[in-house]
């Protein structure tokens, strides 16, 4: 938030805009300068002070309006609220507490204007953005400590996440052995259900997304407001318990292929153990995206609780050594064991 | 590059662009561990390791398709090459060494495939980007430790700057106080003048960049292969020379009127001490931007040299204490003082 591209000089709206950014931010940052974020917007470069003995996290994700959301069919709110969800969750997926967040916004200059119509209010799409983003940067101490603006025929949002852990302590992918046993927290399927539910409610021609209903916000909540598993990442790596992690953004088959390819093993998962949610289908827990739970292995010593801070944890699998002419990975059925194929669910293709 | 979203279950060529990137990347990073970066591309964050007494700078800017760059007037190797060269020099403004850099990539699939036609040679654009980008990384010993590939109807690259700096000592720019003396690296207004030269070569309707003869390069080469000044301001830094400093990248008027307002100062410039490139008006050296030279401060009694390792050091102006009446900046020609409007140049608009 350093410069904009925005218009001529600068000037109006535009100028008006960044300043909402910066001010809005910095009430945010104030609480958090003690966690790292010495210097936030307004320089050429943030300065961040990680604690001694820690080292950063960093990932970022890039957003595309018809692929990663929908300008018509994600409310402003969930959109922002959505681009940090998948920022924070790969730090819960680290086990690392998040220390500032970037984000570089390219919007048509429409969204910078006040829409017409009776449902519009007297918020731009960008303002309703942030209330999105910033709440629950909020929820989870995230500082916004800078970014780009930047005017772009297509809405983009690339989110960068810095966080903080105890050296040589992250949860890596790379780290499960044969052995192990496999977990997720929280349940499955629940965002892929939601997505489909939405696209029904979608109108194809209309420009603005459609409303939800109350009786039907509990059911895409996991689409569109996902949670990310920060207290749940820091619980494991602080007391030591996952020897690897990573977290469900493209379906578990292909994050767990993920997983197995970075640890060098093999896997099998019992479907009759999956917690798939309610109105969620078996094909949706295995492929669907961006549920955002964690996936993680542990020791067969290791005592796992049934939930970290009321979100339930699951054991569904096991870590094996590969085997020549064995399936990396099986799905094992009542009807008998099958190769469980990477079939991770794309995003809007 | 930890995941992809480039085709359903990320196949064929778009997994071995991935391959590509994370192959390619490593070799440059291999070099690099021992200044910071523990883990690289591969896992759901990288990890960086600051030194005792360090505290890391961040930086992001966005560059979209016909407003930073444009397919049809950029070789993809300069796209590659200004993207990167944006982000090191806002670590260089801060007088911070390169620890990693991210890269989220949104392009449109045409961008992976290999051109037709007698000039498009074997490889893909997006081949050639990192071709450019990469040799840039190299030439800063900054690793590519990330990011995120998608697929974009426009061509958008999100650039993330990772640097480290000793506590306390960034260069920022608030921190100008009257009196101190203004100075810039290198020479002015060459990028626009380059800009607009490749503006006339450029056929508005053709696909394809126009071929820079030899004799052009050299007048181009300002807007098309800026050098960060990643040296000098780590100079500065360490010398404890500079009592202010960014980069100029919106064009010296407006960044100008940004440390000004920062450091809450005002400030006059020497028109006739203007370092201004050949082929370039005093109008570009003003108000061009994208030079990506160092703009700072010093106090009086700061013995500067003429040139630090190799770029010229210009005093062009001075600090002065705000004043009800007069403008917060001056421009001192032979025919009389005036104000100086922050005019900086609007990238393509």
């Amino acid at each position: 938030m350093k410069q904009t591209h925005f218009g001529a000089s600068c000037g109006g709206g535009e100028l008006a805009l960044l300043v909402e950014i910066r001010q809005r931010a910095a009430r945010a940052a104030s609480l958090s300068q003690k966690d790292g974020l010495r210097l936030g917007i307004g320089d050429d470069c943030a300065l961040l002070t990680p604690r001694r003995g820690e080292e950063l996290a960093v990932t970022t994700d890039l957003s595309i309006d018809g692929r990663h959301f929908r300008l018509n069919w994600h409310q402003p709110e969930a959109v922002g609220h959505r681009v940090l969800a998948r920022g924070l969750s790969d730090l819960a997926a680290m086990g690392a507490r998040p220390v500032a967040a970037f984000l570089s916004l390219g919007i048509p200059r429409s969204l910078t204007a006040i829409a017409a119509g009776r449902r519009a209010g007297t918020r731009t799409w960008v303002q309703r953005f942030l209330d999105g983003f910033l709440a629950l940067a909020e929820a989870f101490n995230t500082p916004l400590a800078g970014g780009d603006l930047a005017e772009s025929p297509v809405a983009v949002a690339d989110i960068v996440l810095i966080g903080a852990v105890p050296r040589g302590r992250a949860l890596l992918r790379s780290n499960a052995k044969p052995g192990d046993l496999l977990y997720v927290t929280g349940a499955l399927g629940g965002a892929a259900a939601g997505l489909a539910r939405l696209a029904q409610l979608a109108s194809p021609a209309g420009p603005n997304p459609p409303r939800i209903s109350k009786r039907l916000e509990e059911l895409l909540a996991p689409h569109i407001y996902p949670q990310p598993r920060i207290t749940q990442g820091l619980w494991l790596q602080r007391r030591r318990l996952a020897s690897a992690a990573l977290d469900l953004s493209d379906g578990l088959s292909t994050d767990l292929a993920h997983l197995c390819q970075e640890s060098g093993v093999a896997a099998e998962v019992d479907a009759a153990a999956l917690p798939i949610r309610p109105a969620a289908t078996m094909e949706q827990a295995l492929h669907g995206g961006e549920d955002y739970e964690l996936l993680f292995t542990a020791p067969p010593a290791a005592r796992l609780p049934r939930a970290i801070a009321g979100v339930p944890v699951t054991r569904i699998g096991r870590i094996l050594k590969p085997r020549a002419g064995r399936p990396t990975m099986a799905l094992i059925l009542p009807q008998g064991t099958q190769p469980l194929e990477p079939r991770g669910w794309e995003h809007f293709s």
